[in-house]
């Protein structure tokens, strides 16, 4: 443990990243400065968006630069502090990136309790996870009682948060999601009103059966093909979140537009994008009703937490693109 | 004149509507019975929505059937009245279709002045095209002072109003049209902060030089190509418009939904379809302002008038999908 492992983007990747766009590398354990603190990182996050960070190019956030360690959310433990704020042996949640420790200047690091949740909940529906869902439903989303809601990707992290959300709310929820564990996931423990098996049905003659009024609230993860699907069976007025879109993001090519997107003029909808930072100073507000709904059995959280070790993140995020994750997908390292 | 010439949907067009879609047909001059006036029919409003309803299916509108006069909006005189609110004599406005007389209940039919406006104003300005124009961009885009507006379809009906408002609420406005007659009528007559000519100019690039602070809002005529660009020029929080989408209508594969639609995403923008029946209620209140400013000389309502009467229509139909026009297109009948 004297050595920090670290995965480092070593390529620009074209489609799926493949081992060689990614390096390893071993240095010295780090030491703070003073005003720094060190964490030995138990567990890491593995998001569809980390594939837009490793594109060149201007977006909500700056691109991983080659030759920098992965960037990625993390939890993990003071080990060494030279912070007033932050003492050893204190859990913290942070953009520690892909590695076994990091040194940091405490600057977007929140304290986490053990106590209350497991670690890798933190990462998952106590951390951006939820606050993606609670904010992109609630407010991008504008969802009220009685409303249809339609979710893809609803077994993953966010999708599978949005529709328990929509059900506590009073709304009728219908999820999209690969596979038939998955969807007897979302129709069993999470109390979803139908889920649709992409890989098996039709997705639009399947919406004519689950959402027979059309539907109020789409929140897309996916994009492609089931995006213009849903389009064909919006409700008057109805909105769609823009989360993000999975299918498209390992795309070559020009990326698929939504080809019915006039259904938004014949039904006077409107499609909104939303990303989570903007929303950072009402966190705490929404991480405590998502607590409450937790520790009354309303809400379940469940993260895949993978025993791999910092070397397994390449392999693993390949694991989100070929959506063979349930709930959120987490990390262990050897620390953990 | 003791026959009433119409032109009727023979055929549902496979792309652009071909001679043999249509049917022209001679009937008895119409007799109004109780509760009902004749109209002789001066000017046909052409539109590119026309397209839209030629289609079969559900849209925000029912479909034109085979067989039926072509819908078309329309100005004339009450040649014959057994109706107690409508007397030989008026003009009015109303959706009486491709044809030289209508017969009418009353229903949906506004009375004009031909000493205020030119009746063809009556199917520009003053009638649909700008009541699409005024929601579309105040309501719909949100539009504010200081904001950078860009239009497209902008030497088009809807597209020049549009952009003519925006300046006269202080906004940047900046026309996207094709070729430079239309763009020197835009920043010279209209008076548009900047012109981009598609047919001869990189959209993209000329955007980032006219919109060097980005889109506020986008109010889109066209789709395509031209949407594409524009998303990828979006300011924080923009707001698009879809008002219609000329250059796919006569697309006989999939429609080109636009690719850069994750731009919404990034730059927490909406995308917003709108229908401008839902402001029947509020015609008034925009016909009085956009009056107000073409008496004051702010607004400038160009309507082309073609002369041809009802056979012509088939052919200056296309004219509008050969982006031929400037400003509204009318067609002139023989009772004009």
């Amino acid at each position: 443990m004297s050595t920090n492992t670290q995965i480092r983007l070593a390529a620009r990747p074209v489609g799926l990243p493949k081992d060689s766009d990614w390096e390893i590398t071993e240095e010295p354990a780090p030491t703070p400065a003073q005003g720094q603190f060190v964490v030995d990182i138990s567990h890491i996050s593995l998001d569809p968006a980390m594939r837009g960070w490793m594109n060149a190019g201007a977006s909500y956030i700056e691109p991983v630069e080659i030759g920098d360690v992965m960037r990625a959310g993390a939890v993990g433990l003071v080990s060494a502090s030279e912070h007033p704020g932050f003492s050893v042996g204190e859990h913290v949640c942070g953009t520690f990136g892909v590695q076994e420790q990091a040194l940091s200047d405490g600057r977007g690091v929140m304290k986490v309790d053990p106590a209350l949740a497991p670690l890798s909940t933190y990462l998952g529906t106590l951390g951006m996870t939820g606050m993606t869902a609670y904010f992109g439903l609630l407010d991008v989303g504008g969802l009220k009682e009685g409303d249809t809601v339609v979710v893809s990707g609803a077994a993953g992290a966010v999708g599978s948060v949005v529709g328990q959300i929509a059900r506590i709310k009073g709304a009728r929820v219908v999820g999209i999601a690969g596979g038939p564990e998955k969807c007897e996931w979302l129709t069993g423990e999470l109390r979803f009103d139908a889920a649709i098996d992409y890989k098996s049905e039709d997705v639009g003659r399947a919406l004519r059966e689950h959402a027979p009024d059309g539907v109020d609230v789409f929140f897309d993860n996916v994009g492609g093909d089931i995006l213009d699907a849903v389009l064909l069976r919006l409700a008057r007025g109805a909105r769609i979140v823009i989360c993000g879109a999975v299918s498209q993001y390992n795309a070559t090519g020009r990326v698929q537009g939504p080809s019915n997107y006039l259904a938004l003029l014949v039904t006077r909808s409107t499609m909104s994008g939303m990303v989570v930072f903007d929303y950072a100073a009402r966190y705490g507000e929404a991480a405590a009703e998502l607590a409450g709904w937790m520790r009354d059995g309303s809400l379940v959280s469940r993260e895949e937490v993978v025993d791999g070790g910092v070397r397994a993140f390449p392999r693993t995020l390949l694991r989100l693109f070929a959506g063979e994750n349930t709930g959120k997908l987490v990390l262990l390292t050897d620390r953990g």
